[in-house]
């Protein structure tokens, strides 16, 4: 079974380069972004103005191949993919949860962004903490790295051989 | 630009028609699924059963087609298709965010369910309150209908015509 999509807009950011950048959207706070929406589509934004916050589904367009264990930018142990948010996996989706300032002419103005510039965006749904939102989790081997976020910067550690 | 994915594992819930079901985990409380994960891909999954929370990605394999205004199932008014979480999109990406109870054998044994059985799944990720919730957010015209959505649940209004 194959599943075909076709991406739906662009992401604008100042991340020309994978190395450097914020790791979550954490880290990215206060850098600001811009969606392209391609126009054929973009009936589809309305209301969408009205929510503070929204999820950015990409293609992680940089990645090549995978690994099934990987060493993740906050810790120094190999971990199974799937415990990590590395970019270089089977189906290689981002996820980032974004604030959106506005809309105009099919543009979204958005903030605390952790995306490449360039980036075929997928899809967007509106955030929705009853949805998406979960109090009291466990992290597992996150638990205390997690706090450190904000500080921490990607390297090249997930740089595909191949640039475009 | 073409992107091609493939399943990496199938969801089983109790849900077998999309009539009747949980519109989103919320509401789907106590309901009891599993995720079959592949076996070529199991190695990635070492580590994940540290987190009390995953995100799962999946093909809404049941939809087809979209339009770009959708009356959502909690309103009775057109929205714009991105203020929603409606299944029938341009790239069909499904996400909730479930209780991870345990991990055997390659089986996710999870909780919170508002899938529907023999969905394929595209990716998992660790969910992290850091990277994916938002305190003090707005939610447009989901603000009032959004304290109910635990009662609610879906209608045929999102049932494709070809059932496969």
């Amino acid at each position: 079974m194959k599943i075909e999509f076709k991406p739906i807009g662009v992401i604008h950011t100042p991340f020309t380069e994978p190395h450097g950048m914020p790791i979550q959207p954490a880290g990215g706070i206060g850098v600001k972004g811009t969606v392209e929406v391609f126009e054929e589509i973009r009936d589809g934004l309305k209301d969408l103005d009205g929510f503070s916050h929204i999820i950015l589904l990409y293609y992680f367009h940089r990645s090549q191949g995978f690994k099934l264990t990987v060493t993740p930018f906050m810790d120094s142990k190999k971990r199974g993919l799937f415990a990590t948010r590395a970019p270089n996996r089977p189906n290689a989706i981002g996820l980032s949860v974004v604030q959106l300032d506005r809309i105009e002419n099919g543009v979204l103005y958005i903030q605390n962004v952790d995306i490449l510039d360039g980036t075929p965006l997928l899809d967007i749904k509106p955030y929705v903490p009853e949805f998406d939102g979960r109090p009291n989790v466990q992290t597992g081997w996150l638990e205390q790295a997690r706090k450190t976020i904000a500080r921490r910067k990607s390297d090249d550690r997930f740089r595909s051989e191949e640039i475009e």
